[in-house]
Formats: structure tokens, sequence, C-alpha cells
């Protein structure tokens, strides 16, 4: 893989283990198999690093499969950018859904998605306080064991707001279709 | 990666050299840089095999990106398997799209694909004669030529018709956003 010169990092692995700038504060099979414990989480850019971690999981950053213009116009005027100093807070929730989501055609995904699930207002509702970065795993290769890697930037007075934007999605149609689930939190290590 | 047992095989491996079940016996870069030339071209389960070839370009089957359900259920009452005897023609024809093209929401996308291309209506017609398989590059990693490969089978008395569907398409709104095409006939060697 040849890293195109000038354009920003797609590919992220992010690892479980003993080293990593972010502590792991908890640990969570919200569906599924859980993955085996670790303290500290490494976010890096590409493929390679962290070969010795407990777990690696990769992902790939993409264009959006579901949102229309008006909604990206929406979520690009509020969202803020990762890395932000007060963002001591995160989240990496790893999901893989089920066959029958992946046999859904496109209109019945978008649905689910929006209509019923109201997944881009939903999330809307917390920017700029909670910023993330969406992974795609699934199309990687064949033996991948998520779909989606998400990960989350908050300061840690939107501790709750996170919490309450989690549980808002849980309880969505969408959420039906979610056959594994981790909720991974960690806080910036120090020094 | 791991193969997951019973699943059929999603990624595959395009190899163009000296060796394979296909002779090739045109390759026309449509758009942008042209392939080095090569006598065979071999299809392969995986990502492993044909290392000394002169291309290889891989791609993964994944879930349909624009299709409707009721469009869905057309393909599928229509559309015949890869392998048919009779079908010893067949074409591999990876293609770029331009960073405009994935800049654009999906509901821009989509209506570019069906409402104005009529990517669907037009590949209907040519049903059952040629069969199609599609895959995707674009989330493999950061480094691949193309965004998809899609390989095309049909008997020769077909394949006027088959030059008919790529030049349609090729006239269409959709095809503004590509960027770099090659065409590839070929057709299966003897013995």
């Amino acid at each position: 893989m040849v890293q195109v010169s000038g354009a920003p990092p797609r590919l992220f692995t992010f690892a479980g283990g003993d080293s990593g700038d972010w502590r792991i504060v908890a640990m969570t099979a919200v569906a599924g198999e859980p993955l085996p414990d670790a303290s500290r989480l490494a976010m890096i850019a590409g493929a390679a690093g962290a070969e010795r971690a407990k777990w690696r999981l990769r992902g790939i950053t993409s264009n959006e499969r579901y949102v229309t213009r008006g909604e990206k116009s929406e979520l690009v005027a509020k969202q803020q950018d990762l890395g932000r100093p007060d963002s001591t807070c995160a989240a990496l929730i790893p999901i893989r859904k089920t066959a029958a989501w992946w046999a859904l055609a496109q209109d019945e995904r978008r649905r689910i998605f929006e209509e019923s699930s109201k997944h881009v207002r939903i999330g809307l509702k917390y920017l700029p306080a909670v910023a993330r970065r969406l992974h795609h795993c699934r199309d990687l290769g064949e033996g991948e064991l998520f779909d989606f890697l998400t990960w989350f930037e908050y300061g840690p007075s939107d501790a709750a707001a996170f919490d309450a934007l989690v549980a808002e999605l849980r309880a969505s149609e969408e959420w039906r279709y979610v056959g594994r689930e981790i909720d991974i939190r960690v806080i910036r290590a120090e020094g």
C-alpha cells in the first residue's frame, strides 16, 4: 500500500495492549463476544505498528454511504476536528452488523438509518461537543471482525451527553441489525 | 485474512501476464494511463497467486451502494451466474472515479447513477446475455489504482451487444466522473 503524497491518511490501526496514548477505563461487550482486556489503546495512522498488541483493529475512512447533501452540509457546518486539547475523553466503538443488514437494498438501509432511526439527526444534537471519525472495515478483506470502527472525542463535561448519544442510537431500529458491539472508553494518558 | 468457512469468496485478484485461463485480445485505455501489455489474464480467488505477473489488481465484492429493492429484485430475477460454458468471451474493466465523485453526497451520486445515467436500467437491457460481478477496490487500502473492477462474461454472439452496453454507459453523466478506465477483452484459452 502506497500512501498518496499530500493526501491525508485514510487507513488507521487501533491497538489494545500495554502501550498507547490512551488509557482504557472501560471495555463493555454491548453485543456479541468481548475483546481481550487491555490497559492502553494506540491509534496509529497506517497498517503497521503495535504488532505485539493484544488486539489490532484496522479501518479506513471513505465516502458517506447514506447522508444527503443537506445533511452533509449541516454536519460539516457544526462538527469539529479530532485532536482538540480539551478532548481528554474518547471512545472506540467497533460494530459488526448482521448478514440481514447487508442483504438489504440501499433504499431499505437508508430508510432504517435515517427515516426510522434518525442516525444523523441524533448525531447532530451532540455537535460540536462530540467529534468523530468513522472507519470502514468490511471491505478491507474477508476476515475482518468488525464492519465499522467509530472513534469519538469529547471533554469530561460532555461524558454524560456521550452516554445519552449512544443510548439513543442503541434504542433505534438500526441497532436491531448490530450483531457485535464493543464500547471502549479511554482517557488521554498523562505525560 | 481468514476465509470464513462456508462463505463464498469475496476477494479476487486479476493478474495480467503470460499465464491464466483467459487470452487477452485487446487492452484499451479509455481514460487515463494504460496498463502494461500482457497476453494472458488470470482470475484468482483470494489475494495470493500470480505474484510474477506484470500487473495484479485486487477487488472485493460487497453490498450494493445504489440499487433500490425494486431494482435489486429485477436484477436478481434476470441475471445469470458467471461460468456458463458458452460464455467464452469476457471483459475486465477497471475504473477509477474522480475526487469530485467521491465528494458528492449519497443522494447526489444516486441521482447521477440512476435518475440521470440509468446505470441499472441500461444494464437490465443486456440481461441475461451478459453476466457480471462487481469488485470494489477503493476501501481495500490507500494505494489502490482503481475504485472498481467489473468482470463481464458473454457468448461470441453477444459481443456486439456488449459493445453497445459499454458505449451507452460511457455516454452518460456518470462517466464524466470516470478519471481512468481500461477496457480489457479476453477469450477463454483453449485447453
